[in-house]
């Protein structure tokens, strides 16, 4: 195990009806608040009246519209509205994408050039307004880690950034939001959630074993209530330990102490900053063409334990067996849960796959993985995704 | 999965030579520092001497001899310290012991009235000076959470206190500081750990997954590492995996959204109130008795999986017989790390049973259980352990 430092500070308030704490919450800053939402669900949902209900009394300015995979001019819209309307908090209402916005919002409060600049340099993010968020979509983690992906879509570029104070002080993941997502958003979030986990698992420290056995429990608490929440959306069980292992997948407990880049997703994040895609979409059609790429001699001990003590798969075979059953009940997991397992399905094609490669080995660092990879890789990952 | 907060700040550097961000640590406070350790290990090992090093420039006031189970005289010597000298942060260097102490220190420099005041009624913990603590001994977890044991001897009371503010700032987990440890004492920090994740994993609720996993993982790491950490105790990831176990066992993941009493810690505290015990060991003595006592129907699915999963025994038999395995093999493993089996192996007799019994129930809320347990029922898990 390396050295690490664990800091997450994060209040979570989980559970049905926790919303009502925010009042609690916010009296901790000043009455000037950014609302950040996305496509309006939340109204549709009832939860933005609930919300602005118990924040009367509070200046609410709005900053709506936040998109999946957002671009750096909704998040430069978000930083000028908290300059021009000197905000103390902001309040992110929605999934991953929304408060991933709204944390790089509050950092750009407090600088003077383009938000884009602190993408490309996370160095630049130093103070951050105060953020506060309302999950109402399990699986990126971001209501729990300083994290934001941001796309560039002028530039086709889709990077994560971050800074030490970009993390929310608070969140409330109340499962009863997530009973009325659309199926396929409910499966790419349980695969976001499960490709965290596999993430941190194949950087192979073979003594990080609470970190281990947390991206085992992540991945098992996936594959055991993902099905269940399609089956029955209101299932409060399945909804709420979906939630609760998509947080725990990625506040850092899963990877510290087990340094390595994460290639999944740097390769989805080149297939998104190109294409109108979802995130954990694209994660689910490169897993397992991904872990095909790497099963090599040197990684079989963790491919036996993934496929041992993920997917209970009898030990008593040969590594090799062990290991293409995991990768073949991986594949139809995710089948299972109707999501597209082609690049075809979510009509991409080869067009841009070259600048793809070139840009993710860059951006990931995928030649410093215990199990390098070059361009030519991922050329070959994403033809076999087709 | 019951509603839950969870908020757990503590900043947790871990590794080598972490120490030597103390001072970059403690910058964030005033100069007047209060050094609280115990019996002078620290002196021995030579971190006495690199902590005062590391702090050149600031006021150093020490609090010596803090004793296991620590007293709430000792406490109260704290506290005054902390008073006249105007102390802004607590140095904690030690075990368990010392940093429940060094919360309440902290505490009772706000508070005018007997420190033990604030053991028998903790919401009376208000402001607390800030703890940054240096762990020497895993197996508490104190080193990341807000609660402390407390010893009044004159009253034959060890009870538990904490308040929101209680939670170390900051602690520093140098596995190899644990690599000098007497055998019995790595070999009751660890049982220690493994209690706090059986007393969360028998609350019995069947949808609280990620606690459970992790309950799960921190017995099977102390399982794996334990013996490796008395076998060869330089062993650096076997003391890295055991300390990490440790701290993930009782910082809040395993326990919320599982209400229920701890009825083995409530038992042990009585143990410990009475005769000079060294806390693992009591519990130790303790668990597989209440295991077998509590063995019944409603709690079969509990214990089949615990002897599945934490113990690799075989799942194909009858429910009755997995359960029973398992207790055994809770017992030959503590056996396997030479501790302690029987009260009376550590000179403990019956003579203060009945006020034990009567005092666990009545401070633990034993009857409150799942199973729950009355007077007659500790008396009888009590003369089992002699």
């Amino acid at each position: 195990m390396d050295n690490f430092v664990f800091d997450n500070a994060t209040k979570i308030y989980f559970g049905k009806d926790q919303v009502k704490v925010l009042p609690t919450i916010l009296e901790n800053f000043g009455k000037n608040v950014l609302l950040v939402y996305g496509g309006g669900s939340i109204k549709r949902s009832g939860l933005y009246d609930t919300i602005l209900e118990l924040l009367n009394g509070y200046t609410i300015i709005e900053c709506a519209n936040v998109e999946p995979n957002p671009h750096h001019t909704t998040v430069q819209r978000g930083a000028d509205l908290c300059k021009s309307h000197h905000i103390d908090v902001i309040l992110a209402v929605g999934g991953g994408s929304v408060i991933d916005a709204a944390k790089v919002m509050g950092a750009g409060a407090f600088y003077d050039g383009p938000i884009w600049d602190m993408v490309v340099n996370p160095s630049l993010i130093k103070e951050v307004i105060p953020i506060v968020s309302v999950l109402t979509l399990s699986g990126t983690g971001s209501e729990m880690n300083r994290g934001s992906v941001i796309t560039n879509t002028e530039l086709n570029i889709k990077k994560g950034t971050g800074g030490q104070n970009s993390l929310p002080y608070a969140s409330i993941i109340d499962p009863t939001y997530m009973m009325t997502l659309p199926p396929i958003q409910t499966a790419a979030g349980a695969i976001d959630a499960f490709s965290h986990a596999i993430e941190n698992y194949f950087k192979a420290d073979n003594d990080a074993f609470m970190q281990d056995a947390l991206s085992e429990a992540v991945m098992k608490a996936v594959i055991k209530y993902a099905p269940i929440a399609l089956k029955e959306p209101t299932n409060y069980q399945a909804r709420a330990n979906l939630a609760w292992a998509s947080s725990l997948a990625l506040n850092g407990l899963t990877g510290v102490g087990k340094p390595g880049p994460w290639a999944v997703h740097a390769i989805e994040h080149e297939l998104s900053a190109y294409h109108d895609l979802t995130h954990g979409i694209g994660l689910g059609i490169l897993i397992p063409v991904w872990l095909g790429f790497i099963l090599e001699q040197e990684l079989m001990p963790i491919f036996v334990r993934y496929g041992v003590n993920v997917w209970g798969i009898n030990p008593n075979q040969d590594d090799s067996s062990i290991a293409y059953q995991a990768i073949d009940k991986t594949i139809e997991f995710f089948k299972s849960l109707n999501a597209p397992l082609t690049l075809t399905e979510v009509n991409i094609d080869s067009t841009h796959f070259a600048a793809m490669a070139k840009s993710a080995v860059k951006l990931g660092r995928l030649n410093q993985h215990l199990f390098p990879l070059d361009e030519n890789d991922v050329m070959m990952i994403l033809n076999q995704c087709l």
